[in-house]
């Protein structure tokens, strides 16, 4: 064995170290639903938990033990049509899967696939020394942490408007935000945007560009659920002057008052956590509001969202890591944008119109995906992500 | 003990034996499923089979246990809310709930709510003699009869509408109609139409009456699927003459050109069964049509559907029983029809619009429910339920 | 000229004058319409005015015209294509019309059509001597009518919808209901059923027949805007009791509280009419209420509406024709209905499944359209029409 | 008269002439419609021709006439509520006005209301020497102005979309782009961006800023329909990996293959444009295609659309003006936007979010609103407007 070779097999070992961490963390986050809470999808933009345990090991198998392991044979054909969520191969069946509706595979097949597939990945890690193999089963790692990062939503939603709204105890509390309120100077100037460094980043990332930002301050905490009831008890979900046209009639269609979770019992706020029913903490940081409810608030505070460029400049002075905080940047590609090859290539650059770009990350994100240059990207009336506010003038 | 009391005593126990028979039945209706199959809704006029399994348990604890058991103790006071079918009373929760996406209370915990409530029923049969009660608990044993024919066409519509088309292995199978092909001659004159004996009938076979019945002939076989299959590969669903306006917007629609459940495989029709996926038996009766399909075959055939005391009156002189038969009656009132007072009266009357009539039994319906009185009913585009086609000439 | 021709040339010479007479009457209708309000379509049951002048007129040119003039040429080859209600037709063009969207051609030259067409037919009867002429003439004639009866409904929907509520000044005035109360008895018995003169009437009216009427008493009046008011304050329309479920929702989801033109105007009732936004008069009798509407009157009274065979039987003891009369019967084939050969087919029998059939005539129904064996029909949510209710006990 | 009074008497002349003519403009623009044209509202985003006049003719009703004029009496009360856009103001009648449908106030009654303001206004102009009524004057202009594009665009898709598709003979006529193919270079660098004049802006090209700009290389000419024709004869509808995933969506559920107005007649591509139906000439811009389709096409190309702030700076080195050109910048406020006081502070702000932003001017565009600071703004999914392409390497 030469020194390249080694030095090949001792990153093929760190690799699966992540991978079967990824893998485990993905079965521990679902550990305490009962079987019925795996199939059902409340909202389109839910996906039962069954479908992600299942496509993020679809997405094993199709980018990595496919392409890498000739001997490979698969799970279940029908598989791959069920659990890919491109939908740009027609199958066979007539009938076509609706992710909410399919009792079939069960919980217990689709953990069988995760078995089988962890397995299969794990000894191709341990007997390819293929470089390129690294670089795949990377993205499938970083692929199935966002899906983690989902579970955790959709768990909580799928859970939360249930009307017994029963605990899971999932262990992603948000802390307080007791630091003293400053404000952040930041000087006017050119700065450079855009991930430069060695390690994992997608591409949305890439793209290195200058950009000229002016001068402004920025909030060293996050609007906290105590800011927002003084908005609502002044009326904010009432005047529409606060408000973008599109928001308000969101708001209105939806009889929408107060956060999602929210529920006023005989005059007090209570919201939905996975731990149960609780009245609402006036020191924690606001969540679950969509981009609209952000910027009326920031409306209504007589200030404004920061656009990504000043978050990224600028979060190196502040603490961040609690919530996605929503800016006022639209979600477009940097200059010099380049789609990746292949499939890998539907990622990012097809979802890059009439979305707001969130930076930071969240409780529900794993360690290693928090990045100052991480790009996370929702559409405007999206209410179900752990999502905040930081506020600049 | 006088002779009064040993004959209710005798009552009580045959009454007993039923009720736990039909409990029995429902379970074994479901014996086979998983426990993902429970929870889902996929059509509005479908129910989830967890729901059916409450739902005629909570008629029990509503209608019998909270009557006449003054120590009776409720399993949940929850469960009054979510497995009420009517809806009519507001219940203090935020969040209503929704059939489909209920994944709590667990399929476990309403099976110990059956149990509980069963027990309390089999006790309460036991020790009281109260005349009243067996009219409520016969009401119950048919109302979950009736939910148990339900389930039947849920079950099916669940699995067969499925990517993967899982069998179930229950054993509801039609046979063929082998007889040789007759029409019976039906004289002219009044005839009496209606529920005449002292058994357990419906509110709306009663006001039994007087009909005018003009001579005609009656087909002594239902329509076979080889029957039907001349009739669309003549261009029975193209041709706009043979259709209802509403029938002809349905089946353009929704994209309708042969029954639910039916696939044309390279060129040769297929369908869904409990046992798997066949291809079409030419023999058997033709099911799952909607009325709308029932009647425009029946104009292309030349002939017409019976009416419903068409039928009620013929009924004797041919076997019935394979599938409920579509007839051109809708679903009205009799004369001298009456309401029965209280929450059971809400069970026929307010349907009595924009429906039409089916006679006869399915391979589903539980044998006591077989009466040549009984009115079944369904809206024009049902097509889940095991219905058939009978012609008048 | 013989005997026999002089009698065809005589009714030919008064089936001009009728033909005349009805062309001229759907113009009296619309003579006080602006432009603006003739191509409007407010809602889907809704046609524009104009759609009812070109439609009829295209009836007459292609089923007189084209059928009997050799030497007809058509006003425009399009217009057979845009006023055609059927649209079995697939025309060349690339769009379909959308009634309340085709702006041309315009009302000028709609009336520039008519005037051609009547003209042509005129000639027509002067030169022709085929007596199957005279029979789709009459069609012709009581199709027309049809439509100026939907005209006028239509027009009032269109005004009485506008936020400045115009008046028309149409002479159709409902006059109140002053006789005394009666209940008119009727016996039990075997009747005959069904059109049985020579004279005009539509293929649903045939198919004469027996039926047997259980005895019966029927009121002498249509009730009033006085009675039905009472209904409503006794809180008629919160009362889930009175209703069918499928009214409940219709009631429910649309947010009716009242008769369709009503407002309640700070605690006094006012309706649209013709002639101007006014104080309900309560004793002119209840209209433009639905079926669902007007069988919950009944159940709050205590009473029933009457079947399509009592009130055919009845009818000559009491005064009708101010209002259509809901009755209980759902709109079924008479025994032996035959349909029509072609096109005229179309007209009834494919109507005959969900409606209910309403009796009488009303203010907007030409002269020779009144008779007790017509059958008129309609969906249980229609409100537009001059419906009204007549009660038996 | 002393200086500063003639001064300011001369700017009131100048902009009685600047209004007049404007009001005339309108009036043009419609004198070829017939009166059953002006009310139909085919689409959500159509308004019909009389409400473009009435509202243009409320707003200085309301912002100036009432503002300035203390004689003024209103033409009518109800017009306010019916001509109003913003809605926010609740009226008393019962019935919210639907655009479409709202047959009264004839297009007559709207003209005489246009005839009426435009005299007061002219008079209040004659008599007035308030210098702020001259800002609130030139945006009245400039509103109106804007309507008479969207007029324009109303006009053609009303008549567009007629079956019989009426000709109009409107003066707005797309001239070949014939000059030869060249890309200008710009250079890196920060630029300054926003309105640095005197004269008349929209309140959304304020907060000039400084943005640093990627070199990049803009095309002298816009996508011709011969290019495009080329891209679909490619497949490029059929390519979903050439679209956004919302695009995809887009041209799939409504089935879109080719530009707004285009027919394909055997083969070759025809138009509607206000002259009639015509083959597509291949030398013209393309035009009527949304931002899906801009951006498709310049994937396609292998090249993209310009940001606003590089066509900004590009446009001096370049013809424009035919057609608004689809940006890739999302539609934003910029540094330090401030929203005007009051009800015109409704006119920008709350629309960004979810469009995207266009830049130039089109042949319906008028005179004095070709600047190239101006920021045009859409959702992604217009088509009926006089959008373009241009592409940057």
């Amino acid at each position: 064995m030469c020194a390249n070779e080694k030095q090949i097999s001792l990153l093929m070992s760190k690799m699966k170290q992540k991978f079967l961490e990824t893998r485990r963390q993905s079965e521990k986050l679902i550990q305490n639903l009962e079987i019925e809470d795996f199939s059902v999808q409340p909202a389109d933009f839910v996906s039962p938990p069954k479908w992600h345990l299942a496509h993020s090991t679809w997405f094993f198998e199709q980018f990595v033990l496919k392409d890498f392991d000739i001997h490979y044979k698969l799970f279940n054909a029908d598989y791959a049509y069920l659990f890919n969520s491109y939908y740009n191969n027609v199958g066979e069946r007539v009938l076509r899967p609706n992710r909410g509706l399919m009792t079939r595979p069960t919980v217990n097949d689709v953990l069988q696939y995760r078995k089988y597939v962890t397995t299969n990945v794990e000894k191709l890690l341990d007997e390819t020394n293929k470089k390129e193999l690294l670089d795949v089963v990377e993205i499938g790692i970083n692929h199935e942490q966002q899906h983690q990062e989902l579970l955790a939503y959709d768990i909580k939603y799928i859970l939360g408007n249930q009307a017994t709204q029963p605990t899971i105890q999932l262990d992603l509390l948000l802390e307080e935000e007791t630091q003293k309120q400053e404000f952040i100077a930041i000087e006017e100037g050119v700065y450079t945007i855009g991930h430069q460094k060695d390690s994992f980043c997608f591409d949305n990332e890439l793209g290195v560009h200058k950009t000229y930002i002016q001068p402004f301050e920025i909030s060293n905490k996050l609007i906290t659920n105590g800011e927002y009831m003084a908005f609502i008890e002044s009326g904010g979900y009432k005047n529409f002057n606060l408000w973008h046209a599109d928001g308000w009639d969101f708001i209105n269609e939806n009889q929408i008052s107060a956060p999602m979770y929210w529920h006023d019992i005989e005059g007090v706020y209570h919201y939905y956590t996975y731990n149960g029913f609780l009245p609402v903490d006036k020191n924690k940081p606001l969540t679950h509001i969509s981009y609209f409810e952000a910027y009326a608030y920031a409306q209504w505070a007589g200030m404004r969202l920061p656009t990504e460029f000043e978050w990224e400049v600028a979060s190196k002075y502040f603490n961040w890591g609690q919530l996605w905080e929503w800016t006022s940047s639209a979600y477009l590609p940097y200059p010099n944008f380049k789609t990746a090859k292949g499939a890998l290539g539907e990622y990012n650059g097809k979802f890059m119109v009439n979305q707001q770009v969130l930076r930071g990350a969240s409780i529900a994100t794993a360690k290693n995906h928090k990045r100052h240059t991480y790009r996370n990207f929702f559409q405007t009336d999206m209410r179900w992500l752990f999502s905040g506010v930081r506020l600049v003038k």
